[in-house]
């Protein structure tokens, strides 16, 4: 679907006082404000013109070395370049690997994003059919040939909140390898598993054979922008020249405070009270949905973790038609149709349960279900 | 010049302790580390959630309010895009403008980073012939049929430091006007004056005619990566969309810390002490080059503000041929040639007057001479 068609469809949900299931806005309650006050302090006062000063463009020496000591594969500081957000990954490896009417191959539906960010570059994108447990490694052999890479989002993904599963990964890695196709591998959600980690990372399984997204947006802060991508060394030249020629680098600031919170193991203690929220308001939300959606032939998925969850109203409903009344009776959500590369699904939707407090989404599903009752009546 | 080969060629420049006037570095003395200091811990008291959340694409209305406010013709807030530096303000203005093989007019020398940023879409980038006062506008004209734009970067240019005249300006915006040439100017030095301001930009003479670029990264600090676009009403769409594609937004954060710092004038009281050094600096380049080049057939420009000073070597030398000697005797440069969309003259240098100490201009200045005299001779 057009970005900009995307764009008007949401307009309506930019109502004040809305109950949002719509974004992808982590909960403000799990940033770390006073560590990032400590960390700006400590930055400037022991390296201020270094902080405020250009930089190299592959990103801070210290923040590439804790990336690539915690990733759970052999991988080497040279590997790993920040990026200002996971976002701008997507560009580059757009810029790096697609030419005009190269195929890039996504799984359906896919991240809105990725699709967004492939775009400039002009490649046919093209869905590979996907069930809960990931891609279908049969469709995608078949649409494989010619194709410059495929973009996957493995753990809880947005926008569907599923996870591919063990068997599936080591499949469509052992395919991908077989046919000789990149895999581009995005991870923002990892992290925020709800009871136990997901299946090891597809790159983890064959570091040569693709690359490798990471973000700090889920598990400190978005307002940051800071990411990164882990690459082939092969591959960092072109990378690095798209990073220079994008942004030159990402800010110097930034990256030291991040570098600064990030030591003495900050994440093992912060990133469990996201994974215990997130969980509870999920619950919640399964919960609401099981009470409201009573009587209704509404569908949802209970994910493992993320920030989302996918829904599927009654036959004959469409999600975009949906919506403006959705909004007139305080809540937003956004139409799965934006997340499909071609033939949208109209009755999806996705619902993300991180944003609004546990009330608003008791509140927000119950008017979902007034809103979807009174349309399949109408 | 390919920039992997740029790359190769400037790895030489890095070693330890070398005096630089390679970098287009702002000193380190210029950035107002207290005032950043003092912003940091009220953004996080007051806003903290907020500055550390998602944000929109085009940027934080204070910021955007404050641009259009201080920009010298009638821009409305709508008109301004918030960038990750003014680097990022080329990649989005390529992604917009250009299709491959599309035609892109520049200066002769221009900007490097512009030249990196356009390469992405594949244009054909085709150099019109410059002098000291700016663009040839015949030139121009006999070039502009079919072109996207023209980019151009009036105000003490980099590499050379020239400033287009007032005479050219109003020719070149005439000319481009007649022909329906839009025109992307780039001033991220323009407030960087010695002794007056320079003439008024060309977008002020007709806003509807081009793309505005300006940033912080020399009247505040670059480690932040904070610049912006300013364009027609009916090219913010499309420019908001590549936004979006590319990294989402500039960091919320980032830009709460500016507007904060920016508030009640600081930049009025800032920018004269940045002029007043840099003004020293380059009449200390400049002396030496007058004292040190004595007898050798060197010549150099004498800027009305920036950054750089461009010089040329006598006949028969080499910039690439001669930077491994000159860092050997401990100082580095960029060579000219790297500027050239074609045709590189292959004895012009570029000399940063402003990353060195006032002692470090004369001893490198004094080395440089040395290295020249020794190439001649040789």
């Amino acid at each position: 679907m057009n970005p900009s068609v995307i764009r008007e469809i949401l307009k309506v949900t930019e109502k004040p006082g809305i109950i949002s299931f719509a974004g992808g806005l982590p909960s403000a309650r799990t940033f770390p404000v006073e560590a990032f006050a400590a960390a700006c302090e400590t930055v400037l006062r022991t390296d201020g013109p270094a902080a405020l000063q250009y930089a190299s463009s592959e990103g801070l020496p210290a923040l590439r070395e804790w990336i690539a000591g915690q990733l759970p594969w052999d991988v080497s500081p040279d590997q790993v370049l920040i990026t200002t957000g996971s976002q701008q990954g997507l560009d580059l490896v757009a810029k790096v690997l697609i030419d005009q009417d190269s195929t890039v191959l996504v799984e359906t539906p896919t991240y809105l994003g990725a699709l967004q960010a492939f775009t400039p570059m002009e490649p046919a994108i093209v869905g590979v059919q996907s069930d809960a447990e990931g891609i279908d490694v049969d469709d995608l052999a078949k649409k494989a040939p010619g194709a410059r890479f495929l973009y996957v989002l493995p753990n809880f993904q947005n926008p569907t909140g599923r996870t591919m599963s063990e068997a599936r990964r080591q499949a469509l890695v052992d395919t991908a390898r077989r046919i000789g196709l990149p895999i581009v591998e995005d991870n923002p959600y990892g992290d925020l598993w709800f009871d136990q980690p997901p299946p090891k990372p597809l790159t983890a399984r064959n570091p040569e054979g693709g690359i490798y997204l990471g973000s700090f947006s889920k598990v400190l802060a978005p307002g940051l922008r800071l990411g990164y991508v882990v690459a082939p060394k092969a591959i960092m030249p072109k990378l690095l020249q798209a990073k220079q020629a994008a942004d030159l680098h990402s800010p110097s600031f930034n990256q030291r405070m991040v570098a600064e919170v990030l030591k003495d193991g900050f994440l093992d203690r912060h990133v469990p009270t996201i994974r215990a929220l997130y969980k509870h308001q999920c619950e919640v939300m399964l919960d609401a949905l099981t009470h409201e959606m009573a009587g209704l032939d509404v569908q949802w998925n209970s994910p493992d973790g993320g920030m989302f969850l996918w829904a599927r109203l009654p036959a004959g409903l469409n999600a975009i038609e949906l919506l403006p009344n959705a909004v007139d009776k305080g809540l937003a959500f956004v139409p799965g149709a934006a997340f499909f590369a071609s033939d949208p699904d109209p009755r999806a939707l996705r619902l993300s349960f991180v944003t609004a407090s546990e009330e608003q989404i008791r509140i927000g599903i119950k008017a979902l279900a007034d809103t979807i009752r009174e349309a399949v009546k109408g």
